[in-house]
């Protein structure tokens, strides 16, 4: 069974054990202000905080450069749109300028960081259901911290455990409406694992913060981008990379019963990369060690996240 | 169709047009501490503000008590045993007195007024899907507005919407996980409609911040308080009330196909009380007026609300 403190520390943006500065300092962007942690601040009546009302992007920066920053800038504004919350183009276009700015701030330009960015609906009052009056001014908040991929995890592979998928049906926005993801990974740290799978009606969807794909009769697996999953930027750069490689790729529902069957699994995200999983809910996937296909993956989008 | 401005005034706690204060201003708690409202901020680390990772409770008060602030106090230390965030209990048992007391400082212990109260799972750094580490200190807010009770609403009846339940299947905790319930919301307001109720395999659940009843075949009906409706103090007490006035009552699920056969339906919250309910997806209910069983239980509800 993995080391949980260590798995915790390398799944999530922002928990790597080697940080620049102490968790909690540093300079962070709040609606158009660059201002020390511990004084940013929000409002009660914002949105965020009152109905989770919000969007969120987390990105890797590698010496001062947005690893797939346009197509981190898209999924936002994708959530955004499904939200219905309207941010005026030329602020989402100066998005990528703050985080170039918060690395500078925080002496992250060199090496590796992570940019977290969430915008929210706004404050405002009083409190209702319904949208705010137009022109409410969305909240737009963004962090940098120092990141250290989980290489440990990768080289052993991590280990996951199974659970119903109660979340809603829009699993493809990238809100801030987190609860159900929070509670599946409290419950896999509770049973020693790095990670749980979301099963729906029979089907493993994805992690609960992670893309899922398997090798499975020598094909590379993973759901569709319905509904159902959120459309990783990881995941889209690995099925690029799959193909470019000449491996067989489905985006095709993966049955848990047909888990068994796989001879790999591993899950990607924006602070996992392609990180092999070695058990589920206490079996051993294969030989029980990570397989070729992932370390393969791996190289190639180090090889493009790193230059060569 | 009913008047948007006026039935959105209504329906949302704290959005009555008389306030005894400008919006926004007044003092609330947070943490401990009686603040002016504008003065009130949370982290940005806060999990409220990160995940919707919290819970909350609107309560009813007239001349200064708190209207069923028992089973207030109960549903909310539920929803925090279900998301597994502790709070003290002296804490918790000291939040009749918080709302007192903001009672008291906004001048609002004469009248009627609504009392909004949330708890989040704190601010932690750094951010994780998993909890933070145990001895973080939950965050508490509270405040008090003027609350006008909707007469005009219920006197003429109120018009619903019917949307696809989306939401995930742990309805039963009031969360601020909100986001598709602020979106079937806005739906109703774009269409001119007063509130939207949530259709989930066919079964009308209830509404976005509502409870639904109908009356059929000579019985009164409700969605069962399974995982996937809220179980509202008002649905509760209503339900007591018809039972107490000799009204048969069935907690059973309430067919979309089974609507044209009713002859009233109304909604129930804590800042709607019993809300006729006229239409339906633009179709009258029944003979398209607030019937009776409607009008007989709002009296006893005010009865029991206001004393005798």
């Amino acid at each position: 069974m993995a080391n949980g403190a260590d798995a915790i520390a390398s799944l999530d943006p922002g928990v790597a054990p080697v940080a620049s500065a102490p968790a909690g300092s540093g300079i962070v962007y709040l609606d158009g202000r660059y201002v020390p942690r511990a004084e940013a601040r929000v409002s009660v009546d914002d949105r965020g905080f009152l109905f989770g009302d919000g969007a969120y992007e987390v990105t890797r920066t590698v010496d001062g450069r947005l690893f797939e920053g346009e197509r981190h800038a898209r999924r936002l504004a994708r959530t955004l749109g499904g939200l219905d919350i309207a941010v005026p183009g030329a602020e989402l276009a100066a998005l990528d300028a703050v985080a170039l700015r918060l690395l500078r701030e925080n002496a992250l330009e060199e090496g590796e960081a992570a940019v977290y960015l969430q915008v929210t609906r706004g404050a405002a009052v009083p409190r209702t259901h319904h949208f705010p009056p137009a022109g409410t001014r969305p909240t737009i908040y963004a962090a940098v911290t120092r990141f250290v991929p989980p290489a440990a995890l990768r080289a052993r592979g991590a280990s996951v455990i199974t659970v119903p998928d109660i979340r809603w049906s829009r699993c493809d926005l990238k809100t801030v409406n987190l609860l159900p993801n929070a509670l599946a990974k409290q419950q896999a740290v509770v049973a020693g694992a790095d990670e749980a799978i979301f099963v729906r009606d029979g089907v493993l969807m994805e992690g609960a913060h992670t893309n899922l794909f398997a090798v499975l009769g020598g094909e590379l697996r993973t759901a569709p981008a319905t509904n159902y999953i959120l459309p990783g930027i990881t995941r889209d750069v690995v099925l690029e990379l799959a193909r470019g490689d000449g491996i067989a790729v489905r985006e095709y529902p993966l049955l848990a019963s047909e888990l068994p069957g796989a001879t790999e699994l591993f899950v990607t995200s924006t602070t996992s990369d392609v990180l092999p999983v070695v058990r589920v809910d206490g079996r051993a996937v294969g030989d029980g060690a990570p397989g070729p296909v992932a370390r393969r993956l791996y190289e190639l989008l180090a090889a493009r996240m790193y230059g060569s």
